[in-house]
């Protein structure tokens, strides 16, 4: 199969899958065409994936690597309160993995998440390269004016939150490290799995592997105008709350010991040798999100959305105050320690 | 200079050149938000380039690339008959590039060319890579509903043009393999250069080291719908009219001796055993429009915009002929013979 064959597969497969009325022109031609709802800002974010800097052949699969692709990408666009609509997908393959079938699996770990969202795939590239995985995962989404969240909009005295769990991602990454492999292949998250079947292990393993975008947390803040300033936790709390800090031209202090962090990971990183707090502060791809609200509309916030919870971890100060962690009696600045690329 | 201080210095260049009313958040947040111009459709393409496929870097220059780079995405815009207004780039970069001031030149390239249409960078990744420059490109552009200009539109008895001269890029990428570099550095193309200084072959070798998006053409056949239908000649005009005729379910005679082919490519190539016709029908990357027009319009073609001719190459025919060129007496099947990846 050459790739004009490929595209019209996957062409015929984002028709079946995801028809939209908005869609002008989707796959096959130069561009992708699509009408945005009438009186919507349209939100489009890009996020490079990179074989051996953000994932390794030898302890991913195929279908994983779709998923997370556009994984985070959906993310960017929950973060900013918006809702996630349209996607594109450049991918640089090798030779050798074009021909071993890895596109296919690729795309269908893709679609399954994109169908989740009722996510249409409109467009994108493939390209050759000589010997690494190349991804760049495009997301377009749809806000009404005004009710985008910024990382900016933070006040002193707005309470900061985070959903779900923090470290999972960066304890699985640690353990698939030290050679831990996922015992089992692919799960739709939504399926009725037994739970007694599937090893704990391999559920901080998938919070790697396949991170689940909080586009239901994203949508509810955005819309009910509840955060003040919100960021994904891609790179780690540390630096994401510094970002968030330094757009919004404001300090912070947060509390250790009301970081979420799961029985599992103390529990699995204790065994190890890993402090689980510093996995939660510097770990990153948790794709939780974070945001602050207002004293007033903290009791608007649901308990769960999605069946994610969501935890208070600290309060936004004066910019002078800096970016500090409490733990017990001990006050200290938290300095960006997540992910850097240079 | 680390990442973060990097995009803070591309944020603060991208509102420097290219302030718009109509973005609502540009660099520095979870994704870019725009509004689209009341009542038109988003029009949004991507292309990756990769190192030592798509180019080499001891061929060509960081700013020839960054400037390539948002023309070949410019060019499928403008392939639909569109208004490109926005840019995304995703870059990933070796550490000894990244460190050898690259990125700089590299966003030079890009603003150049950004700042001449009126091109907002609004957002994009920067990553490391292993070992190989990783470039994806993303325009969009916008166009009121009903204007786009498909591939699928061409109709027998339709004729077929063709904007610039076709082979330029193939010739030069033919000589930079034979080991011919260019004697100067960038050239913007809207200067007053002095011809008598400029080798000729520089010309070649900037087709395909700086192609021109034909932006201006793209424009004037959408909003004046005198196009059926148009594709850019990225792959090569023998794959790119066969792409359209299969898009459009029809076929097509071109006439080789109408193809435009520039005395430069003619002169330099047959002292060097190359083939000038191979060149334009199989080479690639020329980023000229190919398209067609009925015969009632066919007279109120410009004969010129930018300073860009057009040519008359043939017409489109039934489905049952197929895709085909004459040359004299001779008529043969057109083989799609242009880049393939895989």
């Amino acid at each position: 199969m050459n790739e004009f064959d490929f595209i019209n597969k996957i062409r015929g497969m984002a028709q079946e899958r995801c028809a939209s009325t908005d869609l002008v022109r989707g796959i096959g031609d130069d561009a992708a065409v699509f009408k945005s709802s009438s009186g919507t800002d349209v939100v489009v974010s890009t996020d490079l994936l990179i074989e051996d800097i953000d994932f390794r052949r030898d302890t991913t699969q195929p279908e994983l690597l779709g998923h997370k692709a556009l994984a985070v990408s959906l993310s960017d666009i929950a973060a900013m309160g918006a809702r996630p609509r349209w996607a594109m997908l450049s991918i640089g393959l090798p030779d050798d993995v074009w021909k071993s079938g890895f596109a296919d699996s690729f795309y269908a770990g893709f679609f399954q998440l994109a169908a989740r969202y009722g996510i249409t795939l409109i467009g994108g590239d493939v390209s050759r390269t000589p010997d690494k995985i190349v991804v760049d995962s495009i997301a377009i989404g749809e806000c009404p004016p005004g009710r985008e969240v910024f990382r900016s909009g933070a006040k002193p005295g707005d309470q900061i939150f985070v959903t779900g769990f923090l470290g999972d991602a960066a304890a699985g990454l640690r353990l698939l490290e030290r050679g831990v492999r996922l015992s089992s292949g692919v799960k739709e998250p939504d399926a009725n799995v037994d739970e007694a079947h599937e090893r704990p292990i391999d559920r901080l393993l998938l919070r790697q592997l396949q991170p689940e975008p909080r586009v239901g947390w994203g949508l509810l803040l955005g819309e009910q105008q509840l955060a003040t300033a919100m960021i994904d936790i891609s790179d780690g709390l540390s630096s994401d709350l510094n970002h968030l800090c330094a757009e919004s031209k404001a300090g912070a202090l947060i509390e250790a010991t009301q970081i979420p962090i799961d029985e599992l990971v103390t529990e699995l990183t204790g065994r190890r040798a890993l402090d689980p707090l510093m996995l939660a502060l510097h770990g990153g791809e948790d794709y939780e999100l974070l945001f602050s609200v207002a004293p007033k509309d903290v009791s608007r916030l649901p308990k769960r959305v999605d069946g994610i919870s969501v935890t208070r971890i600290g309060e936004i100060k004066e910019a002078l105050a800096g970016v500090q962690i409490a733990e017990g009696s001990k006050v200290w600045a938290l300095e960006p320690g997540g992910w850097k690329h240079f």
